[in-house]
């Protein structure tokens, strides 16, 4: 099968013009069907208060209130992502830019929390493979932004790790699908000082035993947890490291490999 | 030929959002191929002020420096073209917005005028038939904000109307295209006090008589300049109506029907 990239990189990429220029020129070079989807970063925080919009976050996630989803809208789809497409274009890279919206690419629904009203988050209920393959088919790249809808007209601000997991895992059968998570550190590392400490390959039971070493703890467990749900609904491998390197994580020379 | 319908709504649509429902109602029902082209509107300018950036407008054209673009690709691309496309979702009109920059789709140049400097405003270069034929061909319904690029990672506030354009007559020799330009008046009016007199159809003898007689003057010049300029390229006719109608302006029995 042919391969295809799903490649994540997240907001404080976004927020560094040079990181971020970085970044697009190693997905330049990426050879084969690739897909970008890229996180918000702090511009979204920032406008909002600019405007007097006061923004609430509970255990870090935005409570995404009416005022809150058009700035995220608009920051996210409007801004990011266009500037991305731009950067993308200039570099002869024949890309797209995309929210979940568009063509219906990603159906959500608004999050349904027992506790927390998160506003308008939503959680996915259903990917458009179709339109995927038919884009991909003509070698367009697509530059994916974390908005979706919920088919009744409501755009929802929604996780920008699930939906490159929901990309990647919806086009399982049709591509060797490798999900790349591009982030500040080297990969997971067995000693968080140490940023030589990379944990190169991890399969479920390495995970396991350094869980109960407490070596992998808090904001990690579910980046890894979602990289083994990918796995399991049939992405090929799954690699958290250092967006800089981004040509190296492609090539399988940097990071950590998450196989089962 | 197969018809395509290339429709523009202006910014006093965009602004009133039972307006914008019933033109979006009526381009649900479009019988065939149809793009969409929105104007900006008065948030960008709105959003503008309440960020403490000033803006400057010279007869009645926005002076695009660096701040104000920012806003108006997060305003047009990121809030106007996200939501217009979910409300199409919801319609079960299969929509996908994009800008100029997607796919290259609209290619252009920095406005280079001998007195005054427009900023990052653009002139139209090339649009990239390809990708529309592409897209239609799947009966993809697409919906176009005002954006372009300059193809060296710039974008560009663009004139929404000259967009609607570019785009019917790159489509002319592929498709019968009906180019229709929704606005606030019934049509050309014969008296502009009076709705009813609405000129039904014009060709480039009643026009330069029209003009002789003063009836037709002032910001409805450009318009009708800009339609006999598409009809030269191939465009198979040119409607301009009241946006509220548009399933009329569709089907030819509302507004002035311009030919050559």
């Amino acid at each position: 099968m042919e391969s295809l990239y799903v490649i994540k990189i997240g907001g404080n990429i976004v927020d560094n013009p040079a990181l971020l220029t970085t970044c697009l020129e190693a997905f330049s070079k990426v050879k084969g069907q690739a897909i970008l989807v890229h996180g918000g970063g702090k511009m979204a925080t920032s406008m909002a208060l600019s405007l007097g919009i006061e923004q609430t976050m509970i255990e870090g996630k935005r409570i995404t209130d009416e005022a809150s989803l058009k700035i995220v809208t608009m920051v996210y789809e409007g801004y990011i992502n266009k500037n991305i497409v731009a950067q993308l274009q200039a570099l002869g890279v024949p890309a797209v830019g995309l929210s979940g919206v568009d063509g219906n690419l990603i159906q959500a629904h608004k999050r349904n929390h027992a506790k927390i009203d998160y506003g308008f988050v939503g959680d996915i209920d259903s990917v458009n493979t179709n339109l995927l393959l038919q884009l991909l088919s003509s070698n367009t790249k697509l530059v994916v932004a974390p908005i979706t809808h919920d088919g009744k007209g409501q755009l929802l601000n929604t996780n920008a790790d699930t939906i490159a997991q929901s990309l990647a895992t919806a086009l399982a059968t049709k591509y060797n699908v490798r999900l790349i998570y591009g982030f500040e550190k080297e990969g997971v590392l067995k000693d968080i000082n140490e940023p030589s400490s990379v944990i190169v390959r991890m399969d479920p039971s390495i995970y396991a035993t350094l869980k109960d070493q407490k070596i992998i703890f808090e904001g990690m467990i579910p980046k890894i947890d979602n990289a083994f749900e990918a796995l399991d609904k049939g992405v090929a491998s799954v690699i958290i490291g250092k967006a800089e390197k981004m040509n190296e994580l492609v090539n399988g020379t940097a990071g950590t490999t998450i196989t089962n």
